[in-house]
This record gives structure tokens, sequence and C-alpha cells, in this order.
């Protein structure tokens, strides 16, 4: 069995960002040489998320105002005596959830045709990383 | 290390419903004679989930429910200006999660008493495939 | 590749608690000797979750009156047909999800600086299990 591991460093000028991944993590893929397997794709931080879904610059806006909605910003989180203001986007980082596993078949990541791998930034303007970790043969 | 890879196809009759998959995955299983390790269910399409809960008719209709709640069909969603009238049908795969994992031991799910797998259906009326990806030994 | 599973056994003195078991899962990882994997932490029943966030007494109480809010306890859930009255647990699981996958390099959990795994359990005060089961080599 063979593993290959490396990290994504991201720093998103916006507060919320929703970064297209997928030409990221093939990359990783194809140079890792395992052509079946998995690949974990697993924000590193407690306010980001790792998500599938479509590339529609629609459908993101949507998923943002939708994720405000159920987790919203507030000033009145208990865990804002710690000295932070980002208590919503831990809820918006647990409701998206942190991580994807994608099957590799045959070489390729085995998606349907519209699955596309997001980074989802809920709390941005510094450094963040996701790693991605293939494993197979 | 061996992987064993089958798709399920489901064209549902109603435009939302929840499948219980359990016997498909363990049929699966059974085949790849894999005995120790996992099998991912992953939905491959992005207005449709994969989740893990009971099998009684009232919950689950406590979870459609449920779903139309937190992620409301509304003709007013970005999305549409695509052409397309989904906008709920991916928020709705967003939050109850696109895939599973089950743990295989000495050749079975490695489940607890009340555990069984569901495709959920977001979008239905078409074809809709999920991969059922088998690694271990 | 190699396998190692064990179990873990909750008995929640509270009906709602959120138990911090990631050095319980790091015990499990060096016993198991496996250096470069991945280990499998999920609930073995369905009135119950595994969610990786921060270990932070305010954030902990923020999440449990947030799903609350979005799963409420509620007498009428078409579930309660069966006699039981847990259908809002069932909702709390789906929503924080009943898994995680933690990623292993150099024989640790490759994890940023305030990653923590947490067992959640949404219908206590009896047995429940959750399988940790670690792979790799």
């Amino acid at each position: 069995m063979k593993f290959h591991t490396e990290y994504l460093v991201f720093h998103t000028p916006a507060h919320r960002e929703y970064v297209h991944i997928t030409q990221k993590v093939e990359a990783i893929v194809n140079k890792s040489g395992i052509k079946e397997g998995m690949v974990l794709v697993s924000a590193m931080h407690i306010t980001a998320g790792v998500y599938v879904n479509d590339d529609e610059s629609g459908l993101i806006e949507d998923i943002d105002q939708w994720l405000e909605e159920l987790a919203p910003f507030n000033q009145d989180y208990r865990h804002h005596g710690t000295g932070e203001t980002n208590g919503d986007s831990h809820l918006k980082a647990l409701l998206i959830h942190h991580q994807v596993i994608v099957p590799i078949t045959a070489g390729k990541l085995d998606f349907g045709p519209w699955q596309r791998i997001f980074y989802a930034e809920f709390d941005g303007q510094r450094d963040k990383r996701v790693i991605v970790k293939v494993m197979g043969e």
C-alpha cells in the first residue's frame, strides 16, 4: 500500500470564501502514482470545511446565504468569552463538514459529471491548511 | 490490498425519496471477499446523499419534513438563473452529506444494532448513481 | 496492510453530552503500531455523532444550543408512534454526522493545532459504542 501526503495552504482575501480545489487534488493524485484507492481531503482548522458540490457561482452564493441563515453571525455566542468573535464560523464548519473522501479508480477521481471539491473558508484572511492524503496502490 | 468497485443505479418515481440500501452494500462486500477494511458508499451526484440511520418509516418522514424546513424549496435561489429549479436539492444534499464509510470486520459491516444505509434522493425521476468501493484484505 | 479495531463504550450521566475523546483515539493508534494511514471513528448508534472541533466549553454550549434550535425536542415527531421520544436525537445526529476519518502521518494524528475529536451523545444514560478502526502500515 502506498501513501502520499501533501498540504494545501489558503489565505483568502475575504472572511468567507469558497475555493474550487478539484484540480489541485487531481494533481496530487497524479503525482502519487496511486491508481486504485481514495484521497482524503480534510480541513486542518475548526472554522473551515471541505465539501463536494457544483462549481456554479449562483449556487455558491445560495450556499453562503443559507449557511448564514442556519448558523448566523452573532455577538452573543458563549465562545466569544474567550475573546474570539467567530462562533458562527465553527457552526458553519460543522454544518458543511470538514472533510470528504474521494474514490480513485483507474488513476482518476471517480466522480459523477458535476462533482467538484471546494474548500469553504469561514474565518479567512490568514493562513489555513488542508491535508490531502492519497492511499491505495 | 484489494479493491472492489461497483455502481448502484437509482431512478426513483418520486422527486424526493429515501431508499434502504444496506442489503445491496452487504452483497457487494460479500462478493469482494474482503474481510477487514471498509466500504465507501458515496453519491455521484450533487443533489443526492447517503446517510446511516434507522429504517423506520415515521422517522424517514420526519427527516424529509425537517430537511424541507431547513433547506426549503424556493423559487428564488440564484442557482435558478441557470434554468434549474433544484437549488433546495443541493442544500439538502449538503446537509445530509453525500457519503459514508462503513467499517468491515470479520467479513461483515461492523454496525450497531439499528444502523442502516440509505440513499437520499433529492432530485429524482432520472438515473442517478452511487459508487460502492470496498477496500481492505 | 494492518488493521486494528477497538470499541469505546460510553454511558453518559446526561441525556445530551459532548465527550472529548482525542486521547483515547491516540492511545488506540499508538497501540496499533500503524505509522501511515487513517483512523475511522464512527458512532455505532443512530442517536449519537462524532465530530472534530475545538475543546472550548463555551463553544460546546453554543453547539448544543444551536443543535437544539435546528433540530428541537418536540412531542410530535412521527417516529414517536413507535413509543420512542427521541426523534430530535436522530436529527441532531444526522446534522453533526456520525463519523470522522483522521489521517495518521509519522505515527501521529495529522491534525491542525485546535482539532479535537468529540463523541456527541444525543440520547444518553445508557451504554453506547463507538468503533475506532485504524488502517494503514
